[in-house]
């Protein structure tokens, strides 16, 4: 994470609203350096402001002008494009990376990259590809695969994060599993049950495990699971005296 | 591919703008139906069919208005939550899974599933929470975790489309690399080029050696390849005939 984090570039874009999502999605996901080439105007009470969440407080304030040259002079460049060329008879969009292949290739690089993203309809135009060290595509369905501005940039940035967010709000460990013991502790109360409501013998086995492959398949929770303990220790217990009181009453068992 | 894909809804959103961006993003990733809970009147003329490219001509026209409680009876439910807890002692925002674990989870289901995205600011209540199958959460900047909603959905939409999208825009093979023997080739025109330029014999391994390294990580194209090809055997011709120069003239070498 010593790395140098990327910069995010927009070329000619238009609608303030854009460029307020891009700084938000950078906000998200740990970026803060935006640079705009030829940008409208921005106001506090428009919807660059409007749209930029938290980001109005730092990233867009501090959002620099700058000359599309200057860009390509000083840093490793990466355009974005929804369409790509097929194969390398032409070569200004091929050949290209996935973000995810993007990631990959990034992580193990040290070097200044610019995410370059293009005016909202058109893109990047040719000359401008033509300068670019590399070209980005985001897979999408090939019906309409043309992302929004704000969208691609976000959904790059999102591809990007293990190198840029330190720390994510998620908890390390998404899920912990109760401890085993107490998971074992289960499905020996659920055999009881079995046993206790005079379930047939010989499917008892065969039911045991269905139960242990459903419940071992969610990853159960330690309250998940002790939850459930306390639960069928309830239910067993209550079957259990049922059962007394049929001896007790000398009473037919009519349920098994 | 069979599968049904997931239905996306939307809960209790203010913003006609978000609207059209999900729908944008639905139909950008292949997904087709949009379900509302209480939403605004939507206008051909506002944000939500301005925001939402071509799917203004079919999803969002074809959004349906529903119930919440419709969706929780009918359908296996994700709901979408930037904040999760920290482990099972709540559990109204745990476990949760990451937009690759839904995505990995779901590709060996059979379920009719529903994306179930709250409002704006807010998101989903924990009542509404409580009623959910199961949570789904973007990793981001723990600073600032909180994704605007339609950047949220194009994040999830993105990440599940390997269950949505039949066929991407992309071609298959990201980048085919020039054939083996063209590329052997252009190592020994390197060589040849080496030797011609009369560069220490001692070193001529090595350096080779680096050429290949090189070109071999970047996986070159055909393309590139034969380009370089050309490139270099006009260069070594013009090299040996430099040569034959100097030994026809009895010229000194002075720039060995």
């Amino acid at each position: 994470m010593s790395r140098q984090k990327p910069v995010v570039v927009v070329v000619d874009p238009k609608t303030p609203g854009n460029i307020g999502t891009i700084a938000r999605a950078m906000k998200n996901f740990g970026l803060s350096e935006l640079k705009l080439v030829n940008p409208p105007e921005l106001h506090r009470d428009d919807d660059a402001y409007g749209f930029a969440g938290h980001a109005r407080e730092d990233i867009l304030p501090n959002a620099e002008t700058v000359a599309f040259d200057d860009i390509v002079e000083n840093y490793h460049t990466v355009a974005t494009t929804a369409i790509t060329n097929e194969d390398s008879r032409r070569h200004v969009r091929y050949p290209f990376k996935t973000p995810v292949e993007l990631r990959e290739s990034l992580k193990t690089t040290e070097t200044r990259t610019a995410l370059v993203f293009g005016r909202e309809g058109t893109g990047l135009d040719n000359d401008e590809l033509a300068k670019m060290d590399e070209i980005c595509s985001i897979p999408a369905s090939d019906d309409y695969p043309v992302l929004n501005l704000g969208q691609a940039a976000t959904v790059l940035m999102y591809e990007l994060r293990e190198l840029t967010v330190e720390e994510t709000q998620l908890p390390d460990v998404e899920q912990s599993r109760a401890p085993e013991s107490d998971v074992e502790r289960f499905y020996d109360l659920f055999s009881e049950q079995l046993d206790a409501t005079g379930y047939d013998e010989h499917k008892r086995g065969k039911t045991t495990r269905l139960m242990r492959r459903l419940v071992g398949r969610a990853h159960p929770t330690d309250r998940e699971i002790s939850t459930l303990l306390g639960l069928f220790r309830r239910t067993n217990r209550q079957l259990r005296h049922r059962r007394q009181l049929l001896e007790k009453y000398d009473e037919p068992d009519r349920w098994r």
